[in-house]
């Protein structure tokens, strides 16, 4: 990962220590990462439910959703993406590209939309204003695209 | 869910509305709590990573894992256990037990000292007090211990 990401993003990377990671094998990489992303969705499709459908719309439940995924997008998981999770191990399955390994200046790129968009919606979500959340919350959309049109397989 | 907790616990649990919950089918609901409660796990690992050996020690990281859990523990999971979770549903596979659908009374104490403990961790490691960190974070561990120990098989 450190030979991965450069610049800003890779100072995001490396506040999660080489020893911290070195401490989790590759196959839990892949199963916490997937976690991770797991239990985003899961607020983001919160987040989108409440957009749709006016009248589930609840301000602090957006708040609560916004803050998890920043937390989570902010929590150092590029130390998941270490050499030797590039493929499945055994029963647990990733669907991550080769390209995500070798492709650093692209990489950098997407991880760095991706958090700058979580923490801009954490950021609208505390101001409370919903058509700035609408807005970052696309941003976000198009972020988490970027990354899986490039790095995931469908 | 709503029948199941009262007091303060209700009204976190029920910032996720009962609109939002009926969004997320049962055997989502197991999915996504299971993925929380992971990535809570890898995130409580980095913590006691760093309290147990000294030379890895960064503030940083605790901070960010100490977000991320209290984003997670405050984030509604409340809504993932709503009647038709109690069980493994096809390969989606959940230990908890029948007894968390039927001890409101319990279920709201360990949900309550779990919510306070995520949030004084991530108080702790923002003012960056060691001591403090160290003492809240076996306060997490007791109420993850609380819950596990009456609510999850083995």
């Amino acid at each position: 990962m450190k030979k991965l990401l450069t610049g800003s993003l890779a100072a995001i990377a490396l506040a999660v220590s080489v020893q911290a990671a070195a401490q989790v094998d590759p196959e839990d990489q892949i199963y916490y990462r997937k976690a991770g992303y797991a239990f985003m969705a899961w607020n983001v499709g919160k987040i989108k439910g409440m957009l749709e459908n006016e009248s589930t719309w609840n301000l602090e439940q957006v708040q609560a959703a916004a803050n998890s995924i920043a937390a989570t997008a902010n929590s150092g998981m590029g130390a998941l993406f270490s050499p030797g999770t590039e493929k499945s191990i055994g029963d647990t399955k990733t669907r991550v590209k080769p390209e995500m390994f070798q492709d650093a200046e692209g990489v950098n790129k997407v991880g760095m939309a991706f958090h700058k968009a979580a923490t801009e919606l954490k950021a609208a979500a505390d101001a409370g204003d919903k058509t700035q959340i609408t807005t970052a919350f696309s941003d976000l959309g198009a972020s988490c695209k970027g990354c899986h049109d490039n790095y995931r397989m469908k």
